[in-house]
Order: structure tokens, then sequence, then C-alpha cells
């Protein structure tokens, strides 16, 4: 079980298991804060934003609602794309905020086109960056700039969970006012806090709601380093370790996650086998499952020698299976993924 | 730094630091499963409880959040004695979420007394049991019955945060139908996990609502060792590592946290301080300060010795200050603890 090739959680980060090896440190203390504040600030590098990054105790799932809750006041009309679990769920979170929500149907593995949001009457437009469930990758700036021709009030936020540290990210240059993220996927440490970016169109139309996620009493007690409930402070100290890292040579980093994607279709085409997305992710290769073979095969095959993959989510259960090298791993590592694979593809698919 | 004196984090157990530092494991998984499970059981144990334990991502504050809200709906009368930061924040939660609150108001130090909470026309009472900003222990299964006797429909909520393996905790026979923890003090785990312990009357009165604190679809989930959002699975392993190694032996345990902090109270009472809580939770010992010694010179003094210590929320910032060996913390380091309280006192106490 040491080659974790799942969408998240991931292989972990040197340094995130250095950092989760200290004591635990208080976070009311002058040590606690300054790292707060040096996460903080290196999160605000990597969405590249002028604004502000929040980062809370929780899954993705929270920061998404957070996201949604803090941005939209109930009775508000927004445009959800739906495409693939996340986008499922951005909409789910969406009706239980008590918004006006108008769904847009895609097959799992399409994105939308920005045509399909240039429509009037919205105050927010909730995308997902990188679909995990289905490996697409929307392209933000054309629909953010398409719905907002439109809307110009309007509000874009994002699901930005598995770009983050894995494509290309950049708040406000892409149109986007908001992004959720999580620490277990590009940012190779374990699960556990969830991260809400906020830029400064975002930050002066906070609408905050709910107790634990409201992102005013957040944004006030995170300014001074502090935050408004106990934090995974542990988690903390490993995210910042990883960025401080991973950021002054982000471009090599994205490069090397875009080759390690491109390794695994390469692989999968090679054997025949059909991807399940049109545009795809850096963060994770899906593929529909070769003609009569299960996924229980393919998963047996990959446990065999010692890697845990990922099946289908939603409607492409028992359809797809999916790997990601999001993790920390390195050219040759990845290299090592690709024979394996090669290997599992020889076993389960039938000689031709 | 590495006297850690606060009421939580606090210092964490080995089999904590011991499970922090294994690879990533994917919480989609067998091995997940068996753990998730494991920590579920485990907790169900700590609590004495019949019914179930879910475990959150988040802090304890979000447990004290999905208990209030999934037990009442907007519009219920519930009961709110308040004597401390955290009954404060309970009342805070009860009235963001729509409840009729009623407010009791105590000196922070006191706690209520059961004719207070023996009043009709309640759907519900929400009580602190061990006020960690003050170091008193509430009554809980006096106050319970008090309440009970004039609602017999009422449901009992209590924060359970510091007393969760600290002191006494039995959810029914207690009286109480549900109760909130974390990880981060008498579990001595990091913190990033909140705990919610549902009687089976409060299973059967659970009214869900939020998103990500949707208790009802989290209990579907966790029986089957799963959980609804991406869960903090390394530190359930951390949570599940130390309850295995505690839970065997637990009357020990807790007469020794007792032993320990009255070790603490002994040695203020020597110096002539006057402790803030009436009644003593075995959590934290709370002193009011010396006439005339501000709080900054309490902490420099400990921190000169490596010990990081609490001083006052709310009301009794600047007036108190506080020290806990809820952490991992065994006899002998507890008396060197108490030898370091008692320099510090000499240091401090104006020469009499």
């Amino acid at each position: 079980m040491d080659w974790l090739l799942t969408p998240g959680p991931v292989r972990l980060h040197p340094k995130a298991l250095e950092a989760l090896a200290r004591p635990q440190l208080h976070h009311r203390t002058e040590a606690a804060r300054e790292v707060f504040l040096k996460a903080r600030g290196l999160l605000r590098e990597a969405f590249r934003t002028e604004g502000e990054v929040l980062i809370l105790t929780g899954s993705g799932t929270l920061a998404m609602e957070a996201l949604v809750k803090n941005l939209f006041a109930p009775g508000e009309r927004v445009l959800v794309p739906v495409y693939g679990k996340f986008s499922e769920r951005f909409y789910e979170i969406a009706l239980e905020a008590g918004l006006v929500v108008e769904r847009l149907d895609y097959p799992y593995g399409d994105t939308p086109r920005p045509e399909d949001v240039a429509k009037e009457g919205y105050a927010g437009l909730l995308l997902v960056h990188s679909e995990t469930s289905t490996g697409a990758l929307a392209d933000l700036p054309a629909l953010a700039r398409a719905f907002k021709e439109k809307n110009p009030e309007g509000l874009v936020g994002a699901d930005m969970v598995t770009s983050l540290l894995v494509g290309e990210v950049a708040l406000e240059a892409m149109g986007v006012d908001a992004a959720a993220s999580g620490s277990q996927k590009g940012l190779m440490c374990p699960p556990g806090l969830g991260f809400v970016a906020l830029s400064p169109r975002a930050l002066e139309r906070l609408k905050p709601r709910g107790y634990y996620l409201d992102l005013a009493r957040e944004l006030k007690a995170q300014k001074e380093g502090e935050s408004a409930w106990t934090p995974a402070i542990n988690l903390v100290l490993a995210v910042a370790a990883v960025l401080e890292e991973v950021l002054p040579r982000l471009e090599e980093h994205l490069a090397l996650k875009a080759w390690q994607n491109a390794l695994l279709y390469g692989v999968g085409e090679e054997g025949g086998l059909r991807p399940v997305p049109k545009r795809f992710s850096p963060a994770v290769a899906a593929f529909y499952l070769p003609e009569g073979v299960p996924y229980a095969r393919v998963k047996e095959a990959f446990a065999q020698r010692g890697a845990v993959i990922a099946g289908g989510q939603g409607p492409l259960k028992g359809k797809v299976f999916r790997l990601s090298l999001m993790g920390a791993y390195d050219r040759y590592e990845a290299l090592g993924v690709a024979a394996m694979f090669r290997e599992v593809l020889e076993e389960i698919l039938p000689a031709s």
C-alpha cells in the first residue's frame, strides 16, 4: 500500500511528514501566529490573488460551503453547470444554502462552453476547475469572461481543489472571485484543512452567515495570525513547509505534474484505453474500463503491485478507473508507475 | 517550549505522534474503514453511550454547532446557562441557529444550580460540562434530572470538550442526550477532529440541517466506516491508537488526571492563590492573579522555564492564569511541573 495513486489524499511531501512529527504547538503563541501568517502569505501566492486566503479546519467541502454561503444570500440566482461529482456537490450546496439555482447538465467528461453561461440575470456562477471525478479541466478564464459580460455584477466561485499547485491557478487573472481548495491534493499534506481564497472584489461583497463558517469572523482573526476556532495547527505547519519548498520552483513543479499525467494517458492510450475527459486536467488520468473488464480486476492488479487506485463516482461508478501522480512523486517514481500500469494492462487486456 | 501546560492543545500522546508519522492512508480503503469503525467503537466506550459517536473534521466548535443544529429546529425554545466562555459560545450558536434562547447568567467560576433549570416549556438545555475558561465543573446529572422533571420531552446537550477522558463521562447515565468533544484535549491528539455523541433518544430526534454538518448524512456513511466528506484520517488513526492504549486502564488514568490537577491547586493554595472555580474540573487549574502581578509576568516566568500556560478569556482576561496537565504527562512529570510552579510563585510573589 505504498503507491498511493488516488486523486487525493496523496503521497505526503517529506516536509509535511517532518512537520507532523514535531511536538504539539499551541495556536495562541507567537510561534503559531508566525506560521499561520506565513502559510496564509504562501497560499495567497499559490492562488495568485491580491485578496485573502482563509484557512479553515475541515475538508474541501466545508470550504465550498463557506464560499457559497458567504458570497450569496438566500434567494439570489446562481448558475451551476454540472459535469461531474464535484459540480454536483456545488449544486447541492447552493440549493441547501437557499439560493435559486439554475442547473446546466453535461455528460460526465465534458465541460461547459462559454456560450452556455453567457446568460443574464445571475448573481453568481459556480464552476469546478479540475473535475476530479472525470479528469476534465474547465476553461475558467473563458467561462468567467462570458458570464461576466452578461452579468457585470456577478461573482464567479470556483472549486480549485485539485488544480491548486497542480495546474495553472491565478484567481483574479482567471476572472474568478473566490475559490475553494484543500490540503490533501496538490499540497501533498494530510486531509483536514480547507482554504477559501477571496479576491479583493469578493472581500467587498461578503455576506457572512453560519457560525463555524462565518468568513468575516475568520478574516478578522486570521489577519492577526489567529483563527476564530481552534485550527489544525499541525497541518498549517505542514502546508507552510511544503509551500515554502515548492513555490520558488512552481513552474518546474507544474511542468512535472503535467508531464506525469500525460505519461499516464500515453500508457493508457497505447493499451487502447479511452480517456474519460475531453479537456485533460493534470491532476488525474481517468479511463473507461476495457470492454468486459470489471473495476475490481483493475483495482486488484494494481493492489498486487502495492498500489491504491480510484474507481468511478456517481454515474461513472463501475465504468472507469483513475490514476493520479498529484502526490510527492518525482520523475523516476512516475516512470516506475508507468511501468506498473503497462504490466497491469498486459495482465488485464485480452490477448489479441 | 516543551512543557505545554495549556488546557488544549496539549502534549501529544506518544501513540498519536507515532500514528502521524505513517505514510498517508486513503480513506476509501478497507484499512481506513477498519480504523474508522474502531475509532468510533472506542469513542462510544469513552462517552459510555449505547448510541452513536460521529467523527467530524473540524474543531470542537463545529461539533457544538452540529449538535445544536441537528437537535433543534428554528423557533424551538432552549435554556442556556452562561458561566464561562464556552457556555457563551453555546448561547451564540443557539442564537445563530434561529432558536428562541433563554439565557441564565452566572459569574465566571460559578455553575448553575439544579433549581435554576427546573423550569417548564423548553425543547432543550445546553450545558458545558467542564468550563475550560474558568476551571469549573457543572453537575450534569443533577442539572439534567432537574430539567427533565419539568421537560420530559426535552433534550440535554453538553459540551464535553475537556471532560472526555479527563473526568467522569457517561452520556445516558448522566441524563445527557448529545455531547460534543474534540481531539486535542483529553485525547492527547492534535486539533482537527470534533466528535458528536448521540444517545439512542437523540438519534430518534435528529432534525438534520446544513450541508457539511448534516448528521443524518454522516450517520449513514459512518455506520459503514466511511464519512460523508474527506476525513482527517491521519487524526482518526491517532485517536484510535490513543484510545486503545488508555481505555483499558481508564479508571487509573482518570485518577492520575484528578491527582495531577489537585496537585496544581495544592501548590497554588500554598502560595496563597485564590482558585477561580467553586466546583473543580480535573482538566485545568485556574487561579486569580496575585494582587499587583500582571499576567505577562506569570507567563514570562513559566516561559523562562520552557512552559506555555494560558491566561484568562472573556471577562477573566488579565485577571487569571490557567495551568493544565491534561496532556500526556505522567506522575513524575506532574511533580516536576509542581516544582516549576513553586519556583514561579517564589519569584513573582512579593516577599512577606
